[in-house]
C-alpha cells in the first residue's frame, strides 16, 4: 500500500514513526513543512525536516523531542562566549547537517534534492520530501507586531496571542518534485497531527498540493492534534483559541474543510463527533496519544483500515 | 616601550608568546597574515588570526599547533557521514567562532572590528589587527597548476615544488585600520620568525604596509624561520630551495631587501653572518628555537635589545 503524509515536525515525525512500525517505509512518503525555517548565523535550517530525518533515521534525542542524540554544544558555547545570538540552538552535530545543507543550496542545488542525498547518507529508509523547494515561510502577526516563525516560537516563547498566521511566498511557490505524483499515487493521504495553522497550513498554502488533495479528498483522513481540547506539546490549543474560535473536534474539522474525507479523533472528544460528522467528515473515535504504545497501535490501526482493499 | 608585530600562524604566536612573557602585552601589537583565508562550507576562516587568537590567549591547542583545545569534532564527522568535504578540518568550538566571524562580515563589519570584538570577548589582551580588511589571497603556482594557499598546503600536503607565489588583491588591498598607526608608533618592528613567502609575503605585499616598513627600517628586525637551514615547521626550507635558490641567511635577508636593519639568525647558522652583514644587515646570532625556554629567552633578549634606550 502506499501512503502520503503531510507531517510537521514532532508531531508528524512520531506520527509517520508509527506507521511504518506497520507499513514498509519506503511505500510512505513523507511531505514535510518548510515554513519554520529559517537562516541562523547564515545557515539555512528546516527544523521540521530535520526532526523527521532525525527521527526517522533513529539520530533524534527522543526525550528533547528535536536535534541530535548525543549531541555536544560547543560551537553554540563559543558563539555565546562571542557574543553572538543563541536563541536557536545548533548543537554540533546537528550544525554539520546544517553547513552541508547551506553550501548545497548556495551552489544551486535544491532543498529536496539536498534532502534526497542527506536521507541516503543517513540510511532513512523512506522518501522524505520538503512541501516546496521554493522560498515559503510562515510569519505571525501579534498585537506585540510580526515575526517570523522561530522567532515567535522559540525566541518569544510563543508568549504573544496569534492574531493570524501568514504564509510568506505561498502563491509563488511550486510543489517539490514528487510531491504532486505523492498525493496522486497514494492509496491513503494522511495529515499527521501536526498543527494546522503552523505546520500543516504552509503546506497546503501552496495552491498545486492544496489542488492535489481536494481532488483526492476522498482518500484523505486526518488526525486531529487535540486530546480533550489540548495539544500534546506546543501551541496548538491557544491558536485554535485565537484563530478558529475554539478547542474542538469541529474546529479542526473546519481547518481542513473541503479537503478530507475523516478525522481521528480522541475517545477524550468523543462527543466532538457529532459536530464533525455535520460538517461532512467521518469521525473515527480512537486513542491518539502517540507515547502510549496502545493508542499508537489503535491510531494507525483507524488510520490504515481506511485505506481501500484491493 | 611599543612593538609592532609582522606574523604568520603557528612561528608567529610562539614568537609573540615569548615577547609577552617579557613585555606588557598592551605594549605589543600583531599585525597578521590573511593571506591563507579561505572559505569552507560557506564560513570565513583565518586561519592564521585564529592561530594567533587562540594562543595568545591561552585556547589554542599547544601540541596540534592550531585550533582548539579540548576539541571535539562532531560537526565533521557529520559532514563527512553526509559526503561533504573535511579535507580542511573544522572543530565545534572553532566553527562556533567561524559563524560569528562570517554573519558579521556578511552584516558588512570589517574584519578587523570582528577580530578586535572576539579577541575583547576571549579576553586577548593584546591589539591583533589583520594586515588588511580586504580580500586580499595567497596562490601558489605549481607545475600540477596553481592552487589557493589552504588547497595546496592541507589538502595537497605542500607536495607539489612552488614555481611561483601569487598574492591576489594585494595591488587593491589597503592596510586594516590601525596598522600603520602601529608601524609609525613602534619603537621596535619585529617579523616573527614565519614564512616569509606565504606568511610575511602577503602582508608586505601591501603597498602601503611595505612603505611604511620601508621608512622605519632602522628600527626593523627579522627573525630567520630556519635553523641550520631547516625549518621548524612547515615547507619553508623547501619554498627558500625552489624560490630563492638556497637556504641560507642571506637568503632570508634577501627576502626583506630594504626593509629590516638587523636579522637573528640560529647559532647553527652563524657561518651566514656574513653573508648577512654583505647585504647590509646587522647579523645577530643567538639560539632560536623557541620551544626550548633558554631559546626562547636569549631571542627575546636579543629582539628586544634593539629597543633604543630612552
Amino acid at each position: 500500500m502506499k501512503l502520503a503524509v503531510l507531517a510537521g515536525g514532532v508531531g508528524g515525525a512520531r506520527f509517520v514513526q508509527a506507521l511504518i512500525e506497520v507499513v514498509h517505509p519506503g511505500d510512505v512518503t513523507v511531505i514535510a513543512n518548510v515554513g519554520d525555517d529559517l537562516e541562523v548565523h547564515g545557515l539555512h535550517v528546516s527544523p521540521d525536516l530535520d526532526t523527521l530525518l532525525y527521527t526517522l533515521a533513529g539520530l533524534g534525542d527522543e526525550e528533547r523531542g528535536w536535534g541530535r542524540a548525543s549531541e555536544t554544544w560547543n560551537a553554540r558555547d563559543t558563539i555565546e562566549r562571542l557574543g553572538g545570538e543563541t536563541w536557536f540552538q545548533l548543537g554540533d552535530r546537528d550544525l554539520g547537517l546544517h553547513l552541508v545543507r547551506t553550501e548545497a543550496l548556495r551552489r544551486g542545488e535544491p532543498l529536496s534534492a539536498v534532502t534526497a542525498r542527506i536521507a541516503r547518507a543517513v540510511g532513512l529508509g523512506l522518501p522524505l520530501l520538503p512541501a516546496t523547494d521554493d522560498r515559503l515561510r510562515t510569519r505571525i502577526r501579534t498585537p506585540a507586531g510580526e515575526f517570523e516563525f522561530q522567532e515567535w516560537f522559540v525566541a518569544r516563547g510563543h508568549r504573544d496571542p496569534v492574531d493570524r498566521v501568514v504564509y510568506e511566498g505561498a502563491s509563488e511557490a511550486r510543489p517539490a518534485p514528487g510531491v504532486l505524483e505523492a498525493l496522486e499515487a497514494a492509496e491513503l493521504i494522511a495529515i499527521a497531527p501536526s498543527n494546522p495553522f503552523v505546520s500543516i497550513g504552509p503546506i497546503l498554502a501552496v495552491d498545486e498540493i492544496r489542488a492535489a488533495v481536494e481532488r483526492r479528498r476522498e482518500s484523505v483522513v486526518a488526525v486531529s492534534p487535540l486530546i480533550g481540547g489540548r495539544a500534546v506539546k506546543g501551541p496548538a490549543d491557544a491558536m485554535f483559541q485565537s484563530l478558529a474560535g475554539g478547542t474542538g473536534a469541529g474546529q479542526v474539522t473546519d481547518c481542513y474543510k473541503g479537503l478530507i474525507d475523516a478525522l481521528v479523533l480522541d475517545e477524550a472528544d468523543a462527543d466532538d463527533a457529532r459536530e464533525v460528522a455535520e460538517r461532512g467528515v467521518r469521525p473515527l473515535v480512537t486513542r491518539t496519544l502517540m507515547s502510549e504504545p496502545d493508542a499508537r497501535a489503535a491510531l494507525v490501526e483507524t488510520v490504515l483500515g481506511l485505506v481501500p482493499a484491493r
